[in-house]
This record gives C-alpha cells, structure tokens and sequence, in this order.
C-alpha cells in the first residue's frame, strides 16, 4: 500500500491509470445560481460519473494499483453507500471478485445495484464494530485485499483527479468547494489544487449533523463524530487518520448547514439546473448560498458529489 | 409571417439566428439504457436548454424573425407550458414586453416562472375559447404580435435546430425520435433530417391518452384531439394545419404509450442518467422500451424535450 501522501506526479499517474474505467464529467454553469449567489459556479458534475458518484475513481485507483497477485482474491470493503458501487463496477470490469459487506437495514435499492455489479454481498448487524468483524472474517476466508473508502493515499489520490480535471477545465477559479464527510474527495482536492492552483482557496461544506471535520478543524485535532445524524447520508463517516492531516494544512475553511438548508439547496439543483444529486452533493451549493459575503463576485469549483438518491423518497 | 415550409437554408439562417439565445445542450448516453434496450441511444439534452425545454428555440427564431416595427408593441401568446416560459424569456432578453394568457388553473409554479421572466400575464377561464378570446382582447389592446407554440413555421423551424445540432454532434443514426404534441418539434425534425440525413428514420413517441397523432397519420387527415388526458402535460395539444401535412409526409411511425410507461421511462431516466426530464421528455424512451424489437442494434437519436416538473409533485 502507498505509504506517503499523494505528490503531484502520483496524481497525475492515478489519472492516467484511471481514465478508461471513468467518465470524464461535464463541467455545468446555471445563469439563476449565479444570479441567487452572486458568483460565478462552475459544477463538476460527479452526479454523471459512473455508479453516479466520484467513489468510482478512488475504488478504480487503489484496484488498479494492486499487483496481479494482490488482487488475485478479489477486494473487499464495508459499505452501504456509493463506494461499494464503486468498488463493485471496478471489480466487475477488471474481471476479479468484489466482497461487499453490507450492514443488514441498507436499503434494498442499494443491496441491487450492489449485485447488480456482480458482487457477493454479506450482511451484518448495522453497527460500525459488527461491519468491521464481519470484514475481516470476509478478507480470512477469501484472502480479498480490503479497499477503504476514504483513509487511503491510493483512493486520496483517485479522488484528486476530479478537481484535476476541474482546473484543466476551468481557468482562474478564486475558490473550490467539496463536501466532507470522511475527508477523501476534500483532501485530494487540496492536495492537487495546492500542486497546481496554489492560489484558490480550499474550503467545504459539512452537514451541522455530522460535523466532525469542522470540529476537527478547530480543535486542531481529530474528533470523530459521535452518532451523526443527517440527511446527508453519505456524510456520516468521520475523517480519518490519513485525511485528517491534509485537510488540516491545506483546507481554509469549513462551512456547516443544516438539513433544511441542504434539502432547500438540493431543491434547487433539481429544478435550476435539471439534474438528479443526491443530498451529500448539494451541501456546498447549501454553504454558498448560506455565506455568499464569501463567495459574491468569486469564480467557483463546487464539485457535485453524487446522484444516488431514492427518486420515490424525496425529501421535497 | 413565413408562409412556407421551411427549407434547409431556413433552418439554417435560424440556426445562426438564435445562436446567441440558447444554449447548444449536450448530446448524453448511458450504458445501462443502451443495456436495457439493446440499442446505443444519443439523448439530446433539451431540459438542460434555457427554460428547460427545447421551446426556447422557436419561441426565439420567432421572436428574431419579426421586425423592429413588428415587435416594437410586444408579443403575446396563450399557454401554460414551456411555450409561455420560452416567449417570455425571449422577450426579456430583447427588452420587448410579453403578453402571457394562462388559465387561472395553471399552477403557481409556472405563473411564478413566467413572471420572474418579465412577463405581463393575463389570467382567464381553463377553456380554449377563453384562451383565445383573451388573446384576441389584450392583443387588439397591445398591438402585440401573436407566437402561436407550434403552428407556425418560424416556430417549426426553432425545433428543427436541435436535430441539427445531434446530426451535427452524432454520426450515422438509424432513428431519430421525438415526442408529439402539436408537432412543432416533430415536424421540425422530421424535416431536417429529410435534408441532412434522408436515411435516418423519422418517428414519434405519443401518450395514449392524447393520440391525436397516431389516429390522424392512420386516418390521412387531421383528427384533433377530444379531451385528451395525459400524466405528459405538454403532449396535450393537437397537430395544426401546418404541422399535420409535414409530419405525414416524412414521419415513419407514431408508437403510443400508456401514461404507466412513461412514469416508468422517467423514473428510469431520473435513476440511471441523474437527469431531471419531464414526463414529456420520457414519452420516447417508453417507446423504445416498450418496442425493442424495432431498435435493437440501431444508433437512435432521441430529443429529450424538456425537465420542467413540479418536483414536489412526483409520480413515482
């Protein structure tokens, strides 16, 4: 396993590993978001991206990155969100299994699209500690090298490549903007915004439920969440040992909202700009609209994390 | 007014016309459609168009094809739909007023869009002769000039240029496909594929509920609808004097669906592309789902018309 923090060559070589497994997503702007805000946004659309979320670049990466031999017995990951999609899809076209365990009250359009990549999913008791036994008896049986969805330099560094296309895409943004919950899409954000756009600020949105990164920030250490709650559903997870420290250096700010803010911000995208995302991906649009002193007159990344969402459960 | 049908010249000088006032929309595919129809389907993305709907485009070749004198008084229409929104826009952006006639019925969502564009909105009775006599009134009033949504050839040649542009943008289809409601899109398309693309099949998605179409295509002549009922409320209208001859001479097929396939088809569109379309737009897909035999292997074309749906009022 990658042992260092992701460098900018090492970015660039996720990029390139990667490029055939994902999209390259479309960049969208919206006339009445920038007139609701006063900015000019720019939206990297990971909404579009397979399994509809950026999850499917990290996943691709760290997969792609094991020898033949390492991923000889397939991989494995705890997951109900959009990671083990992603992890699914990548194991899926690489021709290797995929051990997916799933805590026993995901939801049954997630346990499908799961299957639905060919992975083999183990249920288990929905608490944190039953996932990670029930992983590691998964990894002794089969002898899967495990894909963590966030605390991993591997996944860091596939992540990164979504603002790589961003700035490739986009000249002169003021600002970038991801959401947060484990800290992957938000550190390697930074870390390639810090190696090729020095000068554009790095900030987050973050559920005020699930605020351990913001907390985390202020205290100067790390504060894992303690029973988040939100909407967001797929903010919940608390940043990690390899996260935390690149956020710490080279993330500005962190912006919290509440779930009426998200729920109205994610409204919004909906019925502006056209397109399905899901309550994590409408965080950041929820921040700016919440602090546009910051933001009024700024040219804006706002990464939109993912459109995995339950169209007969909304929260409108 | 153009008295004509328009020719590939025409289109082509409203092309460039209009060019300043929409949005050239992306050309979208998907891998689980492509899968789950056993065709390679090309999805012209007009709900990503300004007002959401491809309508922008004829509302503005319209607006653009009248004189200085002719527009100096403004311009009126009745309609509750995208059409409203489209001419209002339009009329915006060139500083003329727009004169709207809606019926007092009309959801306040659309009332509420159409005046946030400027408009003058004249409110009557949910009737067609209410429409029109309203009409007549605040026009004989105003002076303004009259956009009929469809049945006009400035109008039909708006619509042909989203065809265009997937001709432009995609190569070699097989099919192209289109909602039909009162046929501006339809006809529009239907004739720039006669002269860019003769080879390509020209054909038509229509709700069950509103099949004027489909009966007057079997009949020969014009059979206007009779209290048509649809969940796609922008299919309600019937095929007029200049569209009907038009669509008769170069349309293959009108397939019919039922208002359960196309809540299906746009349930499908919103989950698998994360794309916000209108029940309108998911007439055709329902189409292809429901007649597979007539699309596999093909390349088809098919226009999205539009995403403008009350998403707090889902079917699903």
């Amino acid at each position: 396993m990658t042992t260092t923090i992701p460098d900018q060559q090492t970015i660039e070589q996720a990029h390139e590993r990667i490029s055939s497994l994902i999209h390259r997503t479309p960049v969208m702007t919206s006339r009445s978001l920038d007139a609701a805000t006063g900015a000019s946004l720019f939206f990297k659309c990971e909404n579009l991206q397979r399994v509809g979320a950026f999850k499917m670049r990290g996943a691709a990466n760290a997969v792609l990155s094991l020898s033949q031999k390492e991923r000889s017995n397939g991989v494995a990951t705890h997951s109900s969100g959009n990671h083990a999609q992603a992890l699914a899809a990548t194991a899926q076209q690489l021709g290797i299994e995929a051990y997916i365990v799933m805590p026993e009250n995901a939801p049954q359009v997630k346990l499908n699209a799961v299957r639905g990549y060919g992975a083999e999913v183990t249920l288990c008791a929905a608490t944190i500690q039953a996932r990670e036994e029930t992983l590691a008896q998964v990894v002794a049986q089969t002898g899967a090298a495990v894909v963590h969805p966030y605390n991993d330099y591997r996944v860091i560094a596939g992540q990164a490549t979504a603002a790589k296309e961003l700035f490739e895409d986009v000249a002169d943004l003021d600002i970038i903007i991801t959401p947060v919950g484990g800290g992957g899409l938000l550190s390697g954000t930074a870390l390639i915004t810090h190696y090729v756009a020095p000068n554009t600020r790095v900030v987050a949105g973050e559920p005020k439920g699930a605020d351990d990164a913001w907390r985390s920030l202020q205290a100067g250490e790390l504060l894992p969440g303690e029973q988040p709650n939100t909407i967001a559903d797929g903010l919940l997870a608390s940043l990690g040992s390899k996260t935390f420290p690149i956020i710490k250096q080279h993330v500005q700010h962190i912006y919290t909202v509440s779930d009426a803010e998200i729920v109205s911000a994610m409204r919004l995208m909906w019925e502006r700009m056209k397109i399905v995302v899901e309550p994590s991906a409408a965080v950041t649009l929820a921040a700016i609209l919440k602090n546009k002193e910051h933001f009024r007159g700024k040219r804006v990344g706002n990464i939109v994390s993912g459109g995995n969402v339950d169209v007969a459960k909304l929260p409108f």
